[in-house]
């Protein structure tokens, strides 16, 4: 492809910046449009960068036959709608996290994706960082041995959103990190939490994702915490890798602790678990923005019609997890299976 | 009472010299005898204090006329029969915590007790803690406002249990602080985990508990976490704090920061949350063994008879909220209520 | 003033981009023309900046008419020559630290800026920090009581420098911050170090300041740490205070501890110290980016003739220092009296 | 040796109960006599432990035939004299550093323990600890490459002694600790200070060790620190060690980072230094209490007649360092030769 991909981003509030900030600064790439509801948000941007242009309504980028691509960085129960637009006008397409406010949602931009053959991408950001790839390969290398348990907190005081719950807000980046490190989906969801500062939107919550026979995972999302904590435990049965994302430079540290059953053992006889005490080695891990990597890859996607790592189904398999998980709260936390959801997509995989 | 009160030790294991250790340095307290299993924890024992009478039967100590009271530090199995025994013949007790290994035991031991109108006392160790006490004083102050959540988490490499899994053996300490600081029983319990290193014995565990219309709190009970944590969250509508265990001085940080939605407001219209960034403060605590405080206060309440801070009906509290745990992860992590067991404990509270 | 100041910018390499970039970013200035030896810098820097003209030989922007002011981020031993010929020229001058090479290269910059009414100052950046004027306050206030004692430490691996040894590169930091918080220059300064990597460049320093009856102030500078360490201790007789610039939020951390002697003594009796142990508090403090409150002060003291805070003598003083530190390294590390400094500062004061 | 070696204690203050603890738990090791002037303190241990001997007047310890060796943990100023006099009856010496008030003292004891073929130790109990042992196997193994440079820092709020200043008090630590790890000694030292609450009592100081054309050593002492600091850098041309002995578990981290400067370059041609970043490793060190370590060592050099690790040789060297480093002090922080001292010691080594 010889002319640059034409971008238009739509949604200019907190994250929007950062999309155009990148696209922009990447090789044969064009922020061509930005659109906003927020007239105040289209100035401040356009002060920065003259040379884009900006509009309120939406339907000026999808008809627009220069642009190639929309990038969606709006609230969630925007995305589908504006989403499937911009995928039945022909342009390749990549959507903030979650993916859109339900499964049939997903499900439906994934076929309309997959009829045009178009890229449709999720922006589950941490996927394309460095640091997780980093224990990406360390989990595949066995090292840690067989995984049994992932911990994960992503705390803080606010931003308390208005249309979905803070699983739906921050579980997003937990749960992609988790599907990807252990390359397999949960059983079962439990989800407890609680709405305090706004009725009917959960503030608090537990989260925890049964994998069968093998991990489980255990994922606390808050938006009420004095400190913002970012910190997932890995506990494999040869290692154990904790790993704090505030930290600036040793994110990454790996244990090399264990705790050892007896192999064989008469029940009734007394025995010694054996416990493992050793180093703690924090690997060098250069970083790169995982968003710049995230647009490179998009722009990479498109061009060779490659499938993105986190592509439509990537998406999917997290809303469904949410889905389950609000199913979950209403229920008083009681355990939801997601064999109804695997079905579901093993018919779309089967389409595409 | 002129005479020293002459204590019974039984289990010499893990806690049991501490309890020894403290018990002998009080003055009007003399320990009078030890009893384990193992003769080598015995041997151990009277090299160290060698005035110290030493049996490996029970009996020998629960029919000893001159021994006033009984300190209890077995596996949990064996706290019922052992403590029923000596509370039969007369002695007061002090049994580690959790309290028996049903709530049915408990309410027994309550009732034998309260018949002989003797002191019985759970090892709830952090309620006799300087600074769990000086949380609690903030609580009530009402500097915190409306409490929403607790969340806490006592993870570790071992030492894994072989009768009770993880709830049973570290979440008593969390939720025996987090009834004390919210003086207010939970509605319902979930609870979800899983077991790796032994069939049957969970060892990383997710516990949530309503309490109704007010807070939640979420316990993370592991004995397979690469580093020792010891941390609590209280989070009020005012303020904030964080209670580390783990820092050897500001144990307790308080943080003005708080999240405020609009009084009053129109659902369709557009609102904003104000967020308040403050001061934080870690308040000076001078530091006390708490388990020397809890011996002392369990010899007063001997001789005063009152009834102690961490009686039998806390430590009753408690078990029913481990066996609504169990329950729980039996039938997949969903609501467990609480209400029989209220039922059961207002008949008993009438008895006393 | 109508016209928007016109300023040239001299130095493209690690700290030229920050001061375009903030200059920039204010009302009423405009980055007219930068200059590098390198083509490559300016290069990159006029594709993010299309507006700006870019230029290798200096004297294009001395003598350039529309030229207000000139900012130099060059190599220190570049500083006199450059702002030199800028003042000639009758351009208002800011200088990165240290001011320049010597101290009468310092006396005479602030002679011709005097003489001809222009702005001379000098970027000691933190002096412009929300954090170290909230610490000023602090002290000014009194809370801390007498000041006896700054220790500061300033370490990490690189970036070594070619022409000037740590303590010229780093110490101007903590040297700056450290007068402005006593008001009070030091009486002598002792400095011992070692150069490990280049000859005749020391890269790890140990600089004493000696104030008389007063305090005394510690700084140690390195290159060769393995992390990045910014911290700063102030003892008072009252209060202490840590200020970690590394930390995220709580930067500043005040301590109410003290030691006391007893008033009066008997030396030959005995006698106590008391040692108080109080609260922490960790004052909130909103952050700005100290360079954009540097340049926006620079503008404002062009303007309106006033001096700045960090003007030619702030900059003297810190040389005066850096001067006597390396007398002090080249003579073993002994002490350096600042006597003569001081007369010759006086002089100049008289002549200001 | 088939009886148990009787030790006397003398000094029962802060470190004595200690020594005793340690002494009494050691097989073949019988604690006989305590002294100290305090009646009170000696009531306080023969509570804990009655089977001990307790007296005021040191005679009684030196003329008691029984005993074979004197644990001495009293004020500096008293350490030659009661040293002296146990040695001169035949007793084996273990003194608390730093070993007497001056090197001529330490002399004088060297040579009347030689003469007299008794075991003179002096108790810098940190080359005991397992963890500095690590660290020394680690220098000794080359991974570090040259060391260039190590920064120690050991401060705390008080105890502030009464008859000398912070360097002699807290300083013996590092120094005895950079005197193992390095296996040299140095040719000069540098320190300055302040005395804020007592005349004449530095409590805050700044010493430097010159270790002629490798190592400079820069030791912070402090007893007015908001913050109890344990923290030694040890840089070295391959690698980095930080040793924080405030860390429960990790205690010792070591980067693999480093500067390198290109080999061979034309001054006044560019080049480049190159830095690199790798792993962090934080090896697992069990621990095991170094008093009790030292005590044992103390018994079997008794026993076998070996000159211990840290004997009269070693105190010296570091009584040395303090000496000069007074001298430094007193004239302005200037340089101190030590050739003067290492003279001296050459005479006492051909002597033993």
């Amino acid at each position: 492809m010889q002319r640059p991909i034409n971008v238009g981003v739509v949604g200019c509030g907190y994250w929007g910046p950062n999309l155009i900030r990148n696209l922009r600064s990447l090789p044969d790439c064009r922020v061509a449009t930005i659109c906003d509801v927020s007239n105040e948000r289209l100035s401040h941007l356009t002060r920065l960068y003259p040379e884009v242009a900006a509009v309120t309504d939406f339907a000026q980028i999808a008809r627009d036959q220069d642009i190639d691509a929309v990038a969606i960085a709006t609230p969630v129960h925007t995305h589908f709608e504006l989403a499937k637009q911009a995928l039945q006008m022909g342009k390749h397409v990549i959507v903030e996290k979650p993916m859109a406010a339900s499964a049939a949602q997903c499900r439906e931009l994934i076929r309309i994706a997959s009829q045009r053959r178009l890229t449709l991408m999720v922006g589950h950001t941490f996927i394309y960082s460095a640091t997780v790839r980093a224990i990406k390969d360390i989990v595949k290398s066995g090292e840690l041995g067989e995984i049994f348990y992932i911990g994960s907190q992503r705390l803080n005081l606010g931003l308390i959103q208005k249309d979905i719950n803070v699983v739906w807000d921050l579980a997003p980046h937990d749960i992609s990190i988790i599907l990807y490190l252990l390359s397999q989906d949960p059983v079962a969801v439990n989800c407890q939490g609680k709405a305090h500062i706004r009725a009917g939107i959960e503030d608090v919550t537990n989260l925890s994702l049964d994998f069968g026979n093998g991990a489980i995972a255990l994922v606390q999302s808050s938006w009420l915490d004095p400190n913002k904590i970012r910190r997932m435990t890995i506990v494999g049965s040869k290692r154990m890798i904790v790993y704090d994302d505030n930290e600036p430079l040793e994110k990454i540290k790996i244990y090399d602790k264990r705790v050892e059953a007896p192999p064989h053992y008469d029940t009734y006889a007394e025995f010694h678990y054996s416990y493992h005490y050793g180093d703690m080695r924090a690997p060098y891990v250069k970083q790169v923005e995982p968003l710049k990597v995230q647009c490179d890859h998009f722009l990479d996607c498109i061009r060779s019609g490659t499938v993105p790592e986190t592509g439509g189904m990537e998406g999917l398999r997290v809303v469904e997890i949410l889905e389950a998980a609000s199913r979950s709260l209403q229920a008083g936390g009681g355990r939801v299976e997601l064999d109804e959801f695997s079905t579901e997509r093993a018919k779309l995989s089967a389409l595409a």
